[in-house]
């Protein structure tokens, strides 16, 4: 057999009772002849707890440090997980992300990985140990600890599937799978037993949290095979890979929802080139991602734009605009928080037209509005009145067939 | 000026405020024209709690992996350190003992340092930071993390001073430098404004814990000055260095006790050569200090022998002892709990005859009983009943007027 990378998040290593359960499975998958290498995070509060004390001592760190602080909360995951599996008899080793030859580029909290040197990684499976490896760092060419930012360990445990030449990466999480719709919302969704790159990476950014957008396009540069399945049962999960025919039927693979989203308008903009550039650079040179842009029709020369927003960054949107508004000669901004965004995802979505009008029918048999549609290759999303947002998940998702 | 080595422990660091009060002290020598390099300790419990961490998950984990778990306590210190130092307006870099340069033998939980690579620290010094280094810890030529044992972080500041030429290493402590004797039993004790190696080395195993015997003898070696002064105030300290002629007036330096002695005596030993080989290599085998060995005057062939071990060790010695005194034909072993040992400890001792008798007359004086006394060229230790520790500690520290 080959070798399997897994991954375990911060609440899977919580506490003692849920190491030791992460021991038993990585001894389990070793024990099926596998060479097994582990990837996890820091222990469940950790890292906010180490940002309390922080903050107490410092009121802008510099990253650097930053990074050098909050890395000590997967060593110490690490080494309680490699000290667990030789308690239980087997054999391990823990390695940082410098020693497991994570390389990324000079920057802090948010570090790219370039390059992965699995030497001594390969050097103790060949010893037959498990490898357990420290997730969400690497380590830059000045020899200091670099952070991966969100989403880190996902993309450590991929890079190392990756360069280690892996079965899979196994992603385990607190569902067991990537279903048609959020089940808490739609008893009847359905687990998918495989989902493509771009499908992932759409329902992904679109509000399925259980796997972070950079490890799946990640896996998908390196043709990574992902297994999205549940750390609290042995069923089989979701496996994310690269599109192949066999789905052919399937026009839509499901429906999401992102209630995080606030609706900006902007009013009366004077309809000249150049305008739109100036909106969105500002906005963008803020780090603030816009989503569902809109141009209304043009009259009397002047037209409004809407878009959305994270709800987070609301306040940071309010006043680049305002500022804005008073260049570009605007007459008015607007705010609407109580939005949501559904959408449908799927790879067939392109090949079959008429699938945008089967979700505007769906939505209008139930009596939701549509305040603004965007659409991409493998997506469609609208923009409705958020206490809609249930009822609007399961007219589509019935619409499509999706259910069991 | 020079580089200055500063070190400061665990309880120097054990909140936000008092690291507060450390960055400002590295901060004032710097301005004083200084190069400063902080070495810092794990902040207070930190440790203890990782070590309750680890048990819950292993009866008996591997070195390697305690290292790597323990190792992150300095790790976060240095970085809040360092990020703290920012805050005050100065520029400062952490760097853990790896990154320091602090190379290790091939052990865990006790590793000796062979080198110290200070590239990093002098590349950083000349950018005019205030270099914060993690103690206790190293790496190892495979690259994995070591950490120093026992007063390592001393160990740290010590080696660095060494290998940067630094003016003196400082190492802050919970007092304000060696006293003649301790002056919580003695009130008129002096503080010392300078001691020799030696000294200072017979005075820290002695009981007086203001400095590791480890860090001395390394700093014996390299003859770096070492300044022992208090991290609450800015009073001078007690100056560590080569012996000088200057001191010559004075005979005993200091006195001082220990009470977590034990005496064992073996009774009935047949005299025959090679028996005390027997006991001691057993005791040693087993990593116990014995100190204060006395052999009676034999009668009939037998005779009895006398020695001291630690409190600590008293379990595991008698189970030894009770073997070997089969083996050998011993009659019995008598453990006594109750005792303790003073010591004057003085380099000009060897040259001045009559330093005992001075010091079993003190004793005599107040009516303390010696029940074995052992010496070497700068110490005469005195075996008395516990009870009578601060009666004869200040009988003989009057009696080679040491007081104010």
């Amino acid at each position: 057999m080959g070798i399997i990378v897994q991954k375990f998040g911060g609440s899977s290593v919580a506490d003692a009772e849920r190491i030791r359960r992460v021991a038993l499975r990585a001894i389990e998958t070793q024990k099926q002849g596998n060479d097994v290498v582990v990837v996890v995070s820091a222990m469940g509060d950790t890292t906010d707890e180490l940002i309390t004390l922080m903050n107490e001592l410092s009121s802008s760190p510099s990253d650097r440090e930053v990074d050098m602080l909050l890395s000590t909360g997967e060593q110490v995951s690490i080494a309680l997980l490699a000290m667990t599996i030789e308690e239980l008899g087997y054999s391990a080793i823990s390695l940082t992300g410098p020693q497991a030859g994570i390389m990324t580029e000079d920057v802090h909290l948010k570090a790219k990985i370039i390059e992965v040197k699995p030497d001594r990684v390969l050097e103790e499976l060949k010893k037959g140990k498990i490898v357990v490896v420290a997730g969400f760092q690497g380590i830059n060419s000045n020899g200091d600890i670099t952070t991966l930012g969100r989403g880190g360990s996902d993309t450590t445990a991929v890079a190392l599937a990756a360069a280690l030449n892996s079965e899979v990466c196994e992603i385990f999480t607190d569902v067991d799978g990537v279903y048609t719709a959020n089940p808490r919302l739609v008893p009847d969704a359905k687990k998918l037993s495989v989902i493509s790159y771009d499908e992932m990476l759409e329902m992904a950014s679109l509000g399925a949290q259980v796997l972070q957008s950079r490890a799946v396009e990640f896996a998908k540069h390196y043709g990574v095979k992902i297994h999205v399945r549940a750390s609290f049962n042995n069923s089989e999960g979701t496996i994310v890979r690269e599109e192949r025919n066999m789905e052919k039927g399937t026009v839509v693979t499901g429906v999401t929802y992102d209630k995080n989203v606030a609706k900006f308008a902007i009013l009366g903009v004077p309809d000249t080139p150049g305008i739109a550039h100036k909106i969105f650079s500002a906005l963008g040179d803020a780090r603030i991602n816009v989503d569902v842009i809109v141009q209304g029709a043009k009259s009397n020369e002047v037209t409004d734009i809407l878009f959305t927003v994270a709800q987070t960054d609301i306040k940071k949107s309010r006043t680049i605009l305002e500022k804005i508004c008073l260049e570009i000669g605007a007459t008015g901004i607007l705010c609407e928080e109580d939005v949501a965004k559904v959408s449908i995802v799927g790879a067939g979505m392109a090949s079959n037209p008429g699938v945008a009008g089967r979700m505007f029918g769906a939505l209008a048999k139930v009596g939701v509005n549509i305040e603004a549609v965007s659409t991409s290759e493998i997506k469609i999303s609208c923009l409705i009145k958020q206490d809609s947002t249930e009822k609007a998940v399961k007219a589509i998702h019935e619409e499509f067939g999706l259910g069991k």
